[in-house]
């Protein structure tokens, strides 16, 4: 008996099942286009094997160890590093039992629907994961891993990945993107340039990041003027290796349009480390604006993701460091928040913002109806905590009315769990086409327009938004 | 092959849907009371034909045209005026093969469901718009616009109108309702009290607005007293002409309950163009209670239709004006804003107060608590952006539990498109009757009473709520 | 015909409709678990016979008379008592006509279902409540009133109770529950320690209820530890009697953690007097955390209720006093707002700290992450005016994705009217099931598991997270 039931996410309703079937089936086996993720692109270079099953699929993953700590689990039992280099449970199989014997916690969650679709299609399993068969698991996924077939290139065919966009750091070298491109390997593996560390005042050695972000480039970066330019300079570096888009992902979405010697001044500020935080924040709002200008000259899309607040619990940062399951979402603004880049460029049809979020209040209040209007605005799918099926059906039952299809951009998967890909775009996939399935029958979208949509949202919005 | 499903916007399962149609086939053909909305009184009072199916359809609808500026379509070649008098384009036909070849763009939206319900049941059309039909499509709406059968009151006696409102400033001479009478037509149209002009400070020429004010009552609006009194007799003139409601639309849902004295000088501030945002503000909310009050004196229904952020693009305000699609919804509070005038009026039975949203998370919250329990205050229909399938839902999901169906006051179209005017209709009552069928087929509402509350949503409440 | 349709709240397709009964008839039975709410423990201990159905089902619930007021009924007209004891309907016969008459207004609410759960089950009514059937209604309730079979104790076996919980001020000498457990009588009656009273500087009399606290602890009550202490041995009080939790209902969620001089001073500004308004607030944002810390010592759960806006009308609150419908949600935060609190003790597995919300718009984007990563956070159920079938139906789908099953705590019915609590659960744990079904029909949960799920749900959760 599979793990999978194959109507799965279909409606209900056995007429609109029966459509959403067939629309899926016109889609489901188009290839993957990826445009915003972050695998390793060390992983694409060097093709090595992945290391033991708990290795691969949950220390890593913070959907996954997240819910396990939350039921009191350690993070340490799991293997997480802590920060001081301080013991860890190493023992893969140990690590697993603990997860098999917690697996019930997933259940209704999209991390198990993730899971199962990975034991089943990529490893062939049909009973599910429990504490009785937690060996078998863990020996058959370790065998499996050893193979050249569980490679991350060979995984990459089969995933039927068309292009994926790793995201790296602006002061990044590239090499393994590099080493790709000099491999012959034929997989499209491109960055994303995430100019974080070199546009926040905040961020851990702000200053010292503008200084080498001088020496990489040549520009006097100490200069407002020469700070633009040393952006310019990496983001046709990062163009050079296939790059399409830029992203940034700051605590709210404010912008701001700062007259040019008061943006100067603000710079200069930021890099003595004198800025409050207003104006940290402002500084990174304006660094958003000068980035959809260039975007402008240079073609990448902006991509922006705002509402998370980060490392919410003290200890457990001081113990493990960032990205640890701590980044808890807050109310987001959008509609006085955007306005300065939006007066500034947002008429602009030549631009793509790509905007996310993790406030669904501002789906259908805010971010709906300034897509449904600015040439240069568009959406980016349901995001994080809200890339499942039901924060998919809400995406689009509160969008689709005021912004329609076509300001939307398609399905990214936005992970670091390379198991876990197919899965995302399956889900999102099924779940679109139940939604355009449920609109046919209940007398809102012709048919055949249906057809057109369903792969427009599965594959060609998405290459298209992307530039890719 | 009819544009239209006639079983469109029903359940999927088929009890609940034979339910729905059961309904709604008692209420298709109700009468239309249409209680607030923006039509021109001038077409009824002349009623000449309308002009080419590009500036009866495109041109002027903001919903229309916004979706195509989101996708880099620009106004101008829409024909939308520009504020400079500048050129624009003035081929009907032109404008109507851009828009037929961007009709796939209205894919899912309301825009598309009300278009093909004017297409199929005012027109006849029975296959959709397209690059390929857009000439037969303006040629045949072109001809039906010439002939009598589609003059503004041969379709109000076709669209089964009991009686319509429209929207006129508090200055408005009423020449068109004038005419109207004068006419001897029998339909009944009438105005509603839109003081915008005369009680916001920020109103552009808002002091010489209240001289004129002044002028046309006879009071010297230049005291708070006598400002007072020109809207009581300005309120008596609109309900001579079959006026029952004064509706405004401020930014929040402020209200205040200033000492009278404070108030005067408030207005003296105002009147001297001296009043902070805060206070102009505060003198609007002010204006609301004072309204209310009014309203117990002359029976006046009070509409709140608070939190858009108008003109949201400073460029597009520059070069086009206000109401061109640019209107953005914003988070809007109502426990404390609507406090003042609440502990003023609000336990008085004979007030009928009616509130409208653009932010739907205050429906559970904060407006269904409120209507639960003030006998002053109802519930105005999903609005704006949330008019449509599912606005209309969420808004009797979210509210019906806590304020039920009689603190609510049926639907209202909001339009100035005049041939949407039934489409909306329908669709308020396809979805109220989908909405009442699955609450019988789920055992929450006995199927006898759906009947009458079907009857009551789609004609009766409106009527009551606006005294109409 | 029966007033209950038997497959109510079910999914109306016919195949997921059926797998809901199936597990609805596994749980439907379960004995009830109600560790919070809010019945009279005088009730348990003199086991008096209720008075007239007028005094039991119209005069004292909140649901019900402010709905009836909503609609211009006035509070004395349903007997509701005038806080300067002045004239109020005392005729039950009068009053129940009144509500018979009005009995339309409740169609599609929760207090429908829940009146008509109880005139069917528990009084064997098969026609509905109309002016016609009224006197019959109160005849028949009011001889069964007199009853032994309609008792308290009896009740509370029909019901199937096997614990309930009340809510009891800090300052309560648990002299019912002391009589119950004096009368041999086995029904288990356990308090909750609810100290309003004592830890909210802006409560009536705050000073004199410390000085009273300290008198019946014998603690020394101005000073900060003295206070302190007073807490910890009013809770083992309560304790000695089977409470297992404390209640606080703060109008927002700010909990502080400050170092403790600074908390002292604080303390004794309060007990002067001379707190202002953010520092009574931070004074009950530190109370929670010192709370939750005397949880870590003695074991009782920590509930946090925020988001009511009480007392709304300033005339209804002169007039008639507090709890007389005019709580008002209003927006809430989180994420901030725990934060003190979570750092303090949130990672901590042996606390149990349950918060519900009266803003759904926190669900996915702040609870369910919260409580999907923090050991001692839990969520309680859809609360107060989400008590109902869409309310609870939102809460599932908005957090089960993100915190699944085991970060909630099943039911609680929160209430003082004692005959719907059968139905309150009732209501639970069918959409639960409902849920449940669409879950496994749409492939997101397997069979097997919704059976143990449902059983989760409606029993195990809320004994293990109150630790009853």
């Amino acid at each position: 008996m599979p793990l999978l039931d194959s109507d799965r996410l279909f409606p209900l309703e056995s007429d609109a099942r029966g459509l959403a079937r067939a629309l899926y089936d016109t889609v489901a086996d188009l290839p993957i286009i990826s445009p915003h993720g972050h695998t390793d692109p060390r992983w694409y270079a060097t093709d090595e094997a992945f290391p033991d099953p708990a290795q691969l699929l949950v220390t890593p993953d913070h959907y996954v160890f997240r819910m396990l700590c939350s039921q009191g689990i350690a993070l340490t039992d799991l293997g997480v590093p802590r920060a001081d280099g301080g013991p860890t449970e190493t023992d893969g199989r140990k690590i697993w039992h603990l997860f098999a014997q917690n697996y019930h916690l997933f259940r209704g969650t999209p991390s198990r629907l993730w899971l199962d679709h990975a034991f089943q299609t990529i490893f062939g399993f049909d009973v599910p994961l429990s504490t009785a068969t937690a060996d078998d698991y863990y020996d058959r996924i370790a065998s499996a891993l050893a193979t050249p077939e569980f490679r991350p290139r060979a995984l990459f065919d089969r995933f039927n990945i068309e292009v994926i966009s790793t995201t790296d750091g602006a002061l990044d070298d590239l090499r393994w993107h590099q080493m790709i491109r000099d491999s012959g390997w034929t997989g499209r593996v491109v960055p994303a340039y995430r100019p974080d560390a070199v546009v926040d005042p905040e961020f851990t050695g702000f200053a010292q990041n503008v200084a080498r972000l001088g020496e990489i480039t040549g520009e006097d970066t100490t200069t407002w003027q020469g700070y633009l330019n040393a952006h310019r300079i990496r983001r046709a570096f990062f163009k050079s290796y296939g790059c399409t888009s830029s992203d940034h992902g700051h605590a709210t979405a404010r912008t701001e349009d700062l007259p040019q010697d008061q943006a100067a001044l603000l710079f200069a500020k930021a890099l003595r480390g004198e800025c409050s935080a207003e104006e940290a924040d402002a500084f990174r709002g304006q660094m958003l604006t000068e980035m959809a200008r260039m975007s402008l000259d240079d073609g990448l899309v902006l991509q922006i993701h705002p509402g998370s607040r980060r490392n919410h619990s003290d200890p457990m940062l001081a113990m493990f460091g960032r990205d640890k399951g701590f980044d808890i979402p807050g109310r987001t603004d959008y509609v006085a928040a955007l306005r300065p880049l939006l007066n500034a460029v947002g008429m602009d049809p030549r631009l793509s913002v790509i905007v996310f979020t993790l406030d669904e209040s501002s789906y259908a209040r805010e971010l709906a109806p300034l897509a449904g209007v600015y040439p240069a605005l568009k959406l980016g799918p349901a995001w994080w905590f809200h890339d499942s099926a039901e924060g998919m059906r809400r995406f689009r039952e509160m969008t689709t009315e005021t912004a329609g299809f076509y300001n939307t951009v398609g399905f990214n998967d936005d992970t670091r769990a390379y198991l876990s890909i197919p899965a995302r775009h399956d889900v999102a996939r099924r779940v679109d086409c139940a939604f355009l399935a449920t609109l046919v029958r209940t007398g809102r979208l012709a048919e055949g327009d249906a057809y057109e949509v369903a792969h427009d949202l599965a594959y060609r919005l998405a290459k298209q938004a992307y530039r890719l």
